[in-house]
């Protein structure tokens, strides 16, 4: 393919345009639009519902496939005990505020990056420097900022401004009453109000509901797939013959109860996640493929940088990352690799696609590191995926709650033997003289360290040991009663619980910005627009364009649409009435990558013009020979510059005729 | 393929088995199990999760790519008013009844059908007849029913058993009140207690939320994927170049608050549903592709059968149904055509399938017609897939709700040109006599028919007409003020509403009924089970079976691994510390419909072996012949007779080695 990034440079991007093509070619629309809209609700329309069915297709295969990975598919319903258990009942929540005389509700730490961004940008304005065009851009679209920077189009002090930008760039770092203190320290008021806001409240984002008839059982709609996995994490195991590591997957939906969703598909309240959680000794966390990735040069943003101030990445081998503790394990790094690899492939431009590492107040609550692939777009970086280990939490309190053992039981292959000191009892005379405190006596051995033991052991051989018992009364006890012996134990079964890495990925944000990276437009029709989204994701792989609708066409249409089928290509046929480079045009919107032209010179003498989107060059064949160079080209096995080697360029005489 | 239905009637359904297998292998599991589960909510495990994928695959390409769809994704989380206009609001609902002394709650129909069919094999069985071995096996899982039959294991009387039939052969058509009745002419009590149940009430089965921080948005899971269809219609006509004939369709989860769900996957609060919405014109629901399908025959079982009391189906080509009005119109018919050879494609035994026509009480309140493709199964014959007309409810009441128009506009080939009558008046002169019953006047004379509009021609032509007031006033018109003219009218665009014709599948019931259906054991291991998928759908299509986890075959492994990937076939491989025959038997239950098994000769002749799951046949031949052939057998363009013929038979003694 031709490199859509260069052509991009060319032309600015423009988001008005880029929105409109959107919605007129209905890849989604705000859900329920005749009835006025919800906020953070979108429904998906042809072509970005086979976007997304091919995101999903590719994802399979390049994580689940290749690492065969366990799919699984559990419910969005879930009872209450289930996240009262995991900890989302009582903490997966955002801070809001709330308008002091409206009542209106804002997130705390979007009202805060909202108003200081718009100072910054006003005091820019201020100072005579010109605004980032994405700035400008983004100030259109958010009237909240707008109307700040408008109020605030003034200067700053130098330290003002360091200050605020010093905020901005640890935001996430804040508690709810560190957001309360800056809105106070800073005076941020609700900018379409200008009134004072409350202090920050928690808000709980998970959509309740109640499950059977007599509304008795309490359920939440899951905020992320992940509880799922960890429930039948016991049955997974079996199915893997016992073994770890081994990893499951599922793609689903979710749901969240944004405070104020915004910024169109990047935060929703409903979408589709793909999760893997990755089962691995917490003592081992190597990754048997890591030698593929060890060389592979990622953009990170880490923790300590982070809490400097700066937002400066930096290109690193994986395998170097995972060496200098920057990255904690290889299979943390195994994910953050084939993660840059998968967004790579799909049409993501690699340029402004960096991993920032969670900081320590940010994390989620089950979270003990988190590396988040953010990508850049016109709203900012974004994260699109989450790589988080969350150790042991999740299994460890689900098996607490429910007493069913989450846990893997390893056959050691050198039997573990160990010597220690133990105290034997004997049991009948124990029982005969202590009564109900023979029971006590034997816990409260078990419990003794080794040079208790050896202590008592010594009292013993000199004629008897004390204990004092909770309420004061000192038993005696005598090597009739107990004897304190060297005992060797051989454990051959190592029991543990697994620790967990999850990659997260949030695939409406991801088709989102890969919709972003290959917008574009061509000089002579700056109208329409171009997506130059790679064979493997395009809504539809190749369009078939007879010169007209006539009959004539019909067996040719169908015998080149047949073979494709056959080669796993869908195909589609545009055969209304309106010109070729109207026809292709349209279709350049949609992002189909390659056209056939069938004119009368196919139906004569079997040839077949084929067209590539990006270059819009064209080439010429017979038909078979053409079918086999577009197969290779959709499938990836070759590229235009091959394919122009392969067939001659057509000189579109014959399309006139 | 061998015909598996011949094994099957070898071994009869071991149903304790079956379910055996299912729980073993996790094709899936009580969701929540840890929990203690929660009734209705099924998690599905790595292979029933493959074999979903699978069958919404194999649907993709049978509706939506053969006949063009139009795929969208739209959200579960639906604002109240949607369902309030839709009607879901105020009938989407079950009758439920209460224990009077317990207040257990129990679906008042399913109540009524478990004692009286309980009653039935009770009398059976007093009759000392053999029940059918089916009615024992649901016993035994069917608290409720076994109680009742023990309870009622005594003769009844031949106008009673007779009576019963007739009420269970037309139970979907009884309302809450008639059911009610029911239970109290046939003494029908909670047969867990013994006590009387209430009079039904209606409960609606949507799960309710709320939408937004506020608590002020009252919102609904959606309990079907059709109205994210409606809502878009203008967007999707819009995309089809506003066109109709059209299709939509959507594959998404669905909710249902069943009020006490049984019967495993069969009835399930929450389930996965492939949902097709075909837009027609009212005046012609003729199907371009209807000649397709005109002579395939299907089994029948219309209203009137089911009325006069009798389940007899009837086989009849599609073309004669729909000849004869028993189905509606060739749309209908298409889709039945199509529904069934989906399921037949997919593994469902054609001999278990029928399509039941709803009966006027028991249609959805949005249908005008309905036909069901219900499949037999240890449970009976249950519905799942639904073929609804629902002409143009939908469409129209949210087009009136929200003013928005959803409708199609189209170009008349011939304008309609018709004369008629209209007033036409001298506005000034209308005005100036009658000040503010000007307007009135004139709406008055717009609304009049043909026939008056001639009399007061004719009374004008006399001098003057007189119209009287709604408060009684007598005004007189003259000819200076108001003529009565014939005139040309062309109406060159033609507006309509347009018919919906849906089918719409519930997967879950499929794939349980599919896994039944190709469900059986062989005589020489009947503990476990084989599942004869076809390959369409098999979860793994190829296990590849090394000798040994020895390395010398790691590089024969990935070759033949990497040439089947080419083809688009995963394969997967099981080097296990176990005999090649277990392995086969292992993964004959999981579905594999063939297996490689790499030994010695492979590495020194590179042959390899062919095993089929069903026969357990052995074929033999070069890598890369049997490669090709294996390719040819799961895309299934060859079987394994001709398989047999390409390649020579293994006789077995080459694996000892």
């Amino acid at each position: 393919m031709a490199n859509i990034h260069v052509n991009k440079n060319v032309h600015p991007f423009d988001k008005t345009r880029f929105e409109a093509l959107l919605n007129r070619r209905f890849f989604y629309a705000p859900a329920f639009e005749i009835y006025g809209g919800v906020a953070g609700l979108y429904d998906y329309g042809p072509p970005g519902s086979s976007l997304q069915a091919n995101i999903i297709s590719e994802w399979r295969k390049h994580f689940i496939v290749e690492d065969h990975m366990l799919e699984i598919d559990s419910t969005i319903m879930t009872p209450a005990p289930v996240f009262e258990t995991s900890g989302h009942v009582a903490r997966f929540a955002d801070w809001m505020v709330k308008d002091t005389k409206t009542g209106d509700v804002v997130r705390a730490d979007h009202l805060v990056k909202g108003v200081l961004e718009a100072r910054l940008a006003g005091d820019k304005e201020a100072r005579g420097l010109v605004a980032q065009p994405q700035k400008d851009d983004e100030k259109k679209k958010n009237k909240r900022a707008a109307k700040a920077a408008t109020a605030a189009a003034q200067l700053l002090s130098d330290d003002a401004a360091r200050g605020y930008e010093a905020i901005l760039a640890q935001l996430d770092n804040y508690s709810g009453p560190e957001l309360g203190e800056l809105c106070r320290k800073h005076d941020i008021r609700n900018p379409d109000t200008d009134n004072e806001v409350t202090e920050p409240q928690q808000f709980n984002l998970m959509f309740t509901s109640s499950i059977g008839p007599t509304g008795q059982h309490p359920g939440y709609l899951r905020p992320e797939t992940a509880q799922g996995h960890f429930l039948n994490f016991s049955r997974l195991l079996e199915f893997n013959n016992g073994r770890v590591p081994f990893a499951s997957a599922q793609i689903g939906r979710s749901f969240r109860n944004e405070i104020s969703p915004r910024a169109g598909l990047l935060r929703v309240r409903e979408f589709t996640m793909a999760e893997i959680e990755h089962y691995v000794d917490p003592e081992d966390k190597r990754h048997e493929r890591f030698h593929e990735v060890r060389d592979f040069a990622v953009d990170l943003l880490d923790r300590n940088v982070q809490a400097s101030g700066s937002t400066q990445t930096r290109k690193i081998k994986v395998g170097e990352a995972v060496a200098d503790g920057i990255i904690a394990n290889e299979t943390l790094g195994y994910f953050v690799a084939r993660i840059h690899q998968f967004l790579v492939k799909i049409g993501v431009d690699p340029t402004r696609l960096r991993f920032r590492q969670h900081m320590a107040n940010e994390m989620a609550h089950y979270a003990t590191d988190c590396w988040d692939a953010e990508i850049q777009n016109s709203y900012g970086w974004t994260e699109c995926v989450g790589c988080a280990d969350r150790a042991a939490y999740d299994l460890t309190v689900h098996s607490n709650k429910t007493g069913h053992p989450l846990i893997v039981r390893q056959a050691l292959k050198e039997p573990i033997v160990t010597e220690r000191l133990v105290a034997e009892f004997n049991k009948k005379v124990l029982g005969k003289t202590f009564g109900k405190d023979a029971g006590w006596i034997q816990n409260t051995f078990a419990e003794l360290d080794e040079s208790r033991l050896l202590e008592i052991q010594i009292q013993l051989a000199k004629g008897s040991t004390l204990v004092t018992t909770p309420d004061g009364r000192d038993l005696t006890l005598t090597p009739e009663i107990v004897t304190i012996e060297r005992k060797t134990f051989k454990q051959s079964i190592r029991e543990f619980t697994p620790n967990v890495i999850e990659p997260s990925f949030g695939l409406g944000r991801i088709l989102y910005v890969l919709l972003e990276h290959n917008f574009w437009a061509r000089e002579q029709d700056i109208e329409r627009g171009v997506l130059s989204l790679p064979p493997v994701v395009a809504p539809t792989k190749v369009l078939i364009v007879p010169l007209s609708a006539k009959e004539e066409f019909d067996p040719l249409i169908q015998e080149v649409s047949s073979k494709l089928r056959k080669a796993g290509i869908f195909s589609r046929v545009d055969d209304s009435n309106t010109s070729i480079g109207k026809r292709y045009a349209r279709n350049d919107e949609l992002g189909t990558p390659f056209g056939l032209t069938l004119d009368f010179a196919s139906v004569q003498n079997r040839t077949m013009t084929l067209r590539e989107r990006d270059t819009t060059g064209q080439l010429i064949g017979g038909i078979d020979e053409v079918i086999t160079v577009l197969i290779d080209l959709v499938n990836g096995t070759t590229d235009w510059t091959e394919a122009c080697k392969l067939l001659p360029a057509y000189d579109g005489i014959q399309a006139i005729d």
